[in-house]
């Protein structure tokens, strides 16, 4: 239903009416961004072989939501993300002003997707938000590689 | 060999030939204890359901010695062992003077075993020490409830 209206909208250009979709998914993202997020999973991966591993919080609204395999699946990937790209912050606002950093490689939000290098991890995420209605965040990570310490 | 030994030594006492045993074990793994632990497996534990996850590195000394059964399980009870009795610190050495910590839980190297209460974690890395022959080390760990943050 609201495609068609999308698409009489956009006078039948489909091209249109595609920019129009994406504007509008991307506004309820932006509505749900200040809803709390007290549930969730938390994931690991750990890399063959055991030299790498990763584990991440990513947080929703409900218990239902966890549990479907869209928000599995991207726990997974944010988990996997994690181990083949090391983050030093979840977000730029987390950055200390001083904080000398190369901000797209070292906050996770904004790092090329590693399934996919022409999105970010944010656009992967706000995906999900649009799929399940709910808002989603990454409270947090850690990242072990063997003998770094 | 060296029950047959240990058994002469104490003269065909079964029960003084096993307390010998121990000793005798025990001295290796503290002569052990100096050796440099550089390699090992980064392992994870995740509680049903995805609301508790814990990592942990356990390194030992050699590559071959990380891919065997005995360290693997070890790696594996230990991820369990962070899950389920939250640590704050690896071993008592790491606690700074002024914190007020009960020792008994906070350090897991003093933490009871999660499956055999009756000895310590301590006491099972001792126990896989002996079985492989290399020292073994705990060096980091992390655990994420849900919603603690």
């Amino acid at each position: 239903m609201e495609c068609r209206n999308i698409l009489i909208e956009a006078e039948g250009d489909m091209g249109k009416a595609l920019q129009l979709l994406k504007e509008r998914s991307l506004l309820k993202v932006e509505k749900k961004k200040d809803r709390v997020t007290s549930q969730g999973l938390v994931e690991a991966y750990i890399h063959t072989g055991g030299r790498i591993g990763a584990m991440v919080e990513v947080n929703c609204e409900t218990d239902f939501v966890a549990r479907t395999d869209e928000f599995k699946e991207l726990a997974h990937h944010l988990a996997m993300q994690v181990a083949a790209m090391p983050p030093r912050f979840i977000s730029p606002e987390e950055v200390p002003e001083a904080a000398e950093i190369e901000v797209q490689a070292d906050c996770l939000m904004l790092q090329p997707f590693i399934k996919d290098t022409d999105v970010t991890v944010q656009d992967i995420i706000n995906e999900t938000i649009a799929k399940v209605g709910e808002n989603i965040k990454v409270s947090r990570c850690a990242r072990f590689e063997l003998g770094e310490l």
